[in-house]
């Protein structure tokens, strides 16, 4: 394992598999939540569009500041918390980690969408299909798949090669005059109930303001790169810039192909095809399968060619699955940083406590798989949903960045220096304005429709981490160091715990006559006269060195004795402490595990709440422990993007 | 909490309710069986009656020289152990194990299909109703209730009262002439099919002996006084055997009461009785409901005084649930006595393991529900599965006896004592002789309806606890002092593990330093530079007496680097010991404990595999600590049956 920072060629699709793979299912959700307002409606489609692409380049702008501003990787999370407070990012992680799990949800069900354009037995199985893909990937990640760039850049080059035969391919036969009408062309589009009719004003301004929000779920996942930062190779932040401007653009280029080449080629897709669908004035019916807008595209393009139409769908279909495991990557990684402040438990800081990183990679996958079934694997329903989380982060993090700007520029004397603080301080600005406008507009279309889950889940896991922080606060003040920690102790009481006179009983006793007590004495607790007896017999005949001392325990107890005692002790000598020794067993087996040392750990699980009391483990290893083999350091998920892992294939 | 010993009218209804019950189903699983056979076969009754009461005097009176012989609650599994040896203990321990399983299930279906007769709604769902009120046990068992004598001493008496009732009122009016017959005389019952029409001798025979071997359901629970002998008042022996005469005989003249009474008032119970039970000629169909036998005698006698009619059902109800009960009692205080001898888990052997003893509960009462589901709560066919174990647990009983009086036989020569002990010798053997031929006639009769599936779980049991005791004496011969264990390590090196510089890190100096080892250095991972420099300043500032080692850790990892330091300190110097301090702070709240330690808890796990290393806890207790509570000896079940326990109501 080794520290491998990414080029920029592999930066990029390991980073743009989400942003690009909202390319097949941003035209749908705007094709769809036009046609409610019937064709008059739907002939803004291309407008709605170019609203969403001036969106993702004023995005596109302001994150280029903030990869130079915080190379650091924490990227809005960071921006929010030293521009704006703690609450402020923490509203940020709260958001983010609700989109992670929304990301995976939308993606997955997305992909099973477009798979059942190539095989039809999917139809009607979506969201079984949806849960099982899901699985899939978990049990992946939580094995710690060994991650490598190329991974990720194989099937993103393929899925943007794809898009681009299907544009090209599409806008020469255009050019030629031969473009063909896709198969729904031939149908009318009905307006739905709210829209049908003479529809005002205000009501058509919805209509389409709700198009473009949801259009605006192919802004989700261009923030990645900010977190990304320290995985590039030098110089960092200029690359990842670039990096970021390079997908901005393809991510454009590809929105808009798909969307003027499903206008010039007539497509239809809609909310509610059995009635809204039209054929001679009369609804086509529930018989009536809807194709995904990339589905329709291609077996429209690649009529006689169906490797190539296949290819498509294929590329499609792998690059959701692998947008949907960016949630898996990015996860740990947020998961570590907000760990790292103390907003969520320690041990997800450091590496290699696989069962933190198991429980947050299930805990993703089992709230993804409930929004799955819940919305039956329905991207239309789930996407109301989505983006919420990314704007509150866009927003928040914009916000961020202007503070940032007059701070510096509080300080800034060289004029060059506070031109460009100036310019940097307008962009951020602009893409304020920008996010927060169509943050309200989410808000506005999207509440009622679904959103308001999305805010309940992010304002739980604020209130969750708030909580640990303060409790992290209020521990930390709790064990400040004061004056009262320099006195020692009077004198160190041993007691060696005794079941049986064994090796590990042996040696127990040995080291602790190393540690040189002011006393030492071998307890042991009377379960049996019997035992208790030939124990005594056998204490003489080996001449132990210590005196032992055999607790009565009438019901057949053990540990409420030994702690009794030892409560005696401490009472006796208050400014003592007393250091017990157990003798363990350590086995190489889980099941061996089960038969050896619960005593033990009862015992020492209650002897932890007694003041001045060590409690120390002497362990005797066990033939069988040897079987155990070295543990080697296992990947965990988002190593890639940390800049750690293997071949990168750069 | 007291000891609390049984006076004999208590002890009677504590052991008793198992055996007692079975008076609620053995004589249904006799008529029931002999309906094959049509009404020729079905007037055996009384005599089957009569077969399995004559097994039941020879089991009493055989085991009133097993309490004379082994007083000390080991019951059958100590007579086959210390008589047969290891093997035949672990078998009828097997057994045992399985019917208590079944015991549960039976019992527990049977209280269903009686409560039937009083709820008509439950009809149909029995087998729901079933598995509530396994899990409602469960529950109470899990809670740990206080278990009183008088607990099981008002159900059981009053069930014994209410088919006294029964009998007396039934046998008076038959006295008086005015004897009325139950509803179902007036159907007459066609035989099935094997044994339809001229029926051969030998399938004759095999009919009464499989109505012989479900009657012999009567004699389950006789053995647990045997095992309940510690819980009896003096002189102990004596008393277990007298209240074990008086169990077999209330037994025997509830059983026979119910028999010939039904036999009396003409009373048909048959297998299927939509097919079986015909009037004029035509059988009744499918709308027949049949009622148990208890159920049909008490609407019968009773059809003008519906209070003793509900009466007589909600004893039987209550004492078959009480029955199922008894298994949750019994299997605690078996595996106790099996862990002791290193055939279970040993932490089962002591009480207070809370944990395991709900394990125990909790797996016997998922045992009893699937078997419950899986035969649809019908007790005709669970009863097919029963009383192998028992007899099993009975024939190897009887010979282990028959092996203790040849042993004592042998070195006895007081000529009164000897022929007292040819006596008991010949019971046993006329025992042996009797429950052997039992068993296997239940083995012929029910090995194929169902009985196989006991005999593979008692196998499954039996090698379970068979590799329990093997990892176990492999251990111990591992572990047998021998002169290797003498020597004394060279020299201590200690170490503090220090993650931030505060109270606990502060004691776990001032702890270590107590113990003078040869020599003492604090250690910290470098998991950020920046956290490491500020350690470093502070540790300086403080003056903390003992230095600083910084390990380096690139990927952020802390089990690693210090379990690589660690080997490294033993190689160098292989004679010497590494005792490793470990700060730990003690939390009140689970939840907190979550957010704690968990990077030590995974570091002590390792570090146990390393020979000539000490683990030493230091505990910080912090404020929230206080409020955990002092855990009180909660009672577990089977407490009033080893003597322990509150009022015992006498």
């Amino acid at each position: 394992m080794g520290e491998t920072l990414l080029p920029k060629r592999v930066a990029l699709p390991v980073f743009a598999s989400d942003a690009l793979s909202s390319v097949a299912y941003a035209p749908d959700e705007i094709f769809l939540t036009l046609s409610m307002g019937g064709l008059t409606a739907y002939a803004f489609n291309w407008q709605i569009g170019i609203a969403v692409v001036v969106v993702m380049l004023t995005v596109v702008a302001s994150y280029r500041q903030n990869v130079h501003a915080y190379p650091s990787g924490g990227g809005d999370y960071e921006v929010a918390t030293v521009n704006l407070g703690r609450n402020a990012g923490l509203t940020v992680a709260s958001a983010l980690m609700v989109d992670y799990v929304l990301t995976v949800a939308v993606s997955i069900s997305s992909g099973v969408q477009n798979a059942a354009a190539a095989l039809p037995f999917l139809k009607g199985h979506e969201s079984a299909a949806a849960v099982g893909l899901v699985a899939l990937l978990t049990a992946v990640n939580l094995r710690g798949a060994k991650e490598s760039g190329r991974a990720f850049a194989i099937p993103t080059y393929l899925f943007m090669a794809s898009i681009a035969l299907m544009a090209i391919w599409g806008y020469t036969q255009y050019a030629l005059g031969t473009l063909p009408q896709v198969e729904s062309a031939k149908y009318d589009i009905a307006a739905e109930d709210p829209f049908a009719g003479a529809v005002s004003g205000v009501a058509m301004a919805y209509l389409l303001a709700r198009a473009f929000s949801s259009g605006c779920a192919a802004l989700t996942g261009v923030e990645a790169i900010s977190n990304g930062v320290p995985a590039f190779r030098k110089p960092k932040s200029r690359n990842a810039a670039t990096t970021l401007l390079l997908l901005g653009t393809i991510s454009i280029v590809m929105l808009m192909s798909i969307i003027v080449l499903a206008d010039l080629m007539d497509l239809r897709y809609v909310e509610d095809p059995a009635h809204q669908l039209l054929l001679d004035g009369k609804p086509v019916g529930d018989g009536y399968v809807q194709e995904t807008v990339i589905g329709q595209l291609a077996a429209a393009l690649f009529q006689g060619v169906p490797p190539l139409f296949y290819f498509v769908i294929a590329c499609t279909g792998i690059i959701l699955v692998l947008a949907a495991n960016t949630a898996f990557n990015g996860f740990p990684v947020l998961a570590s940083i907000l760990a790292r402040d103390g907003h969520l438990p320690r041990q997800l800081h450091t590496r290699g406590d696989r069962l933190a990183f198991s429980n947050g990679i299930v805990t993703l996958a089992a709230a993804a798989g409930v929004l799955i079934v819940a919305f039956d694997a329905e991207v239309t329903k789930l996407i109301q949903l989505y983006i919420v989380g990314v704007f509150v982060s866009f927003t928040l993090s914009q916000l961020g960045m202007i503070r940032h700007w007059t701070r510096l520029l509080a300080e800034e004397t060289d004029p060059a220096e506070r031109g460009r603080m100036h310019r940097s301080r307008g962009v951020n600005a602009f893409g304020l304005a920008m996010t927060a406008t169509v943050l309200v507009i989410v808000l506005v279309t999207k509440f009622l429709a679904g959103a308001w889950i999305a805010i309940l889940a992010m304002v739980a896991v604020f209130l969750v981490m708030r909580g640990i922080s303060r409790h992290y606060d209020r521990v930390a003040l709790e064990l400040a160091v004061d004056e009262s920690d320099v006195a020692l102790p009077a004198r160190v009481h041993g007691i060696v715990l005794v079941s049986k006179l064994h090796k590990p009983t042996m040696r127990a006793i040995a080291y602790a006559r190393l540690g040189q007590p002011s006393s030492l004495e071998a307890v042991s607790v009377n379960l049996d006269p019997d035992d208790s007896a030939e124990l005594a017999r056998r204490w003489d005949e080996l001449r132990v060195p210590i005196p032992l001392r055999v607790l009565d325990s009438p019901y057949r107890e053990v540990v409420r004795p030994i702690v009794r005692y030892v409560k005696t002790k401490r009472t006796q000598n208050p400014r003592d402490i007393v250091t017990i020794y157990i003798p363990e067993y350590v086995v190489g087996r889980w099941w061996e595990q089960l038969l050896h040392n619960q005593t033990a750990l009862r015992l020492k699980a209650r002897l932890l709440f007694l003041p001045g009391v060590l409690v120390v483990s002497v362990p005797y290893q066990l033939a069988s422990a040897q079987r155990v083999k070295k543990d080697h350091a296992r990947p965990t998920p988002g190593d890639v993007r940390r800049g750690i892992g293997g071949r990168s294939g750069g």
